[in-house]
């Protein structure tokens, strides 16, 4: 089983608005947990999307770089002042992955970064699928960076 | 159908080199094109591999980032030195993909620049997958994108 390929790329305005429609719809299809993973969040549109998700009582948490977290733009406050959890690295390495779980049965992955520059004018794409071979090990990576960026294992 | 998922996250130098092997076995595996599209390219290790896949008769195509063509340790030159044809976008946004396929018929995407930070430092992942509905599309835009970025449509 698999679900889509979603190409983002500057053809024309209505194609960009179509590819994050479609990102956005299966975003709004949670049932209870999302697990989002991404390296960097600065897209106001996709982070309320997500405060609207924990809103509604779906248990939201967020996983990003902790160099990114400064960058201009950047939404972490905006989830922070909604109450739902961000954990991040303090390496001088990044925490590069570009991916999210709904309800462990679904994953998305790609180069996709939730940037403004990356709906509106990057070369991008994002995979979805439902197969569990694919989703297993992304939840296995989620879980074991959740527990690595735990606060008490952050020391400065 | 699928093959694998590679989590390349430092754990262990063991485990890199284990995450690195494998992208590098899918690699020689290829019998007669190979495209890749990917931002950044400077890892030595895996320019290496597609030069020896040129050597031995495989139809080697690469498109990247055009301002990434200029950063520190770029395997750009070495590909073109090689006779390889390289194709690259000239806009201030970004060609960010970080896909490639193999005879059509295997797909490998997700975060993972080619650099030696994705492979030694960076939490990355690559999915690896023959089913055709996955790869289909990413050929399509290889195919869009080859075409777009040919010398005679750049303009300065």
């Amino acid at each position: 089983m698999w679900k889509s390929v979603i190409i983002l790329s500057v053809t024309s305005l209505a194609a960009v608005e179509t590819a994050l429609g479609d990102l956005i719809e299966v975003i709004r299809g949670t049932k209870k947990t999302i697990d989002v993973c991404v390296f960097t969040i600065s897209c106001r549109d996709l982070a309320q999307e997500l405060v609207n998700l924990h809103e509604n009582g779906v248990v939201v948490r967020i996983i990003t770089d902790g160099e990114s977290i400064n960058a201009m733009g950047s939404q972490i406050g905006t989830f922070r002042s909604a109450g739902i959890q961000v954990r991040h690295n303090r390496s001088s390495f990044f925490m590069h992955h570009k991916f999210v779980l709904i309800d462990n049965a679904v994953v998305i992955n790609g180069s996709f970064n939730w940037t403004m520059q990356a709906v509106t004018g990057n070369h991008e794409n994002l995979l979805i699928t439902n197969n569990m071979n694919i989703c297993n090990p992304y939840e296995e990576e989620f879980t074991k960076l959740w527990a690595l960026y735990a606060p008490i294992n952050l020391t400065n």
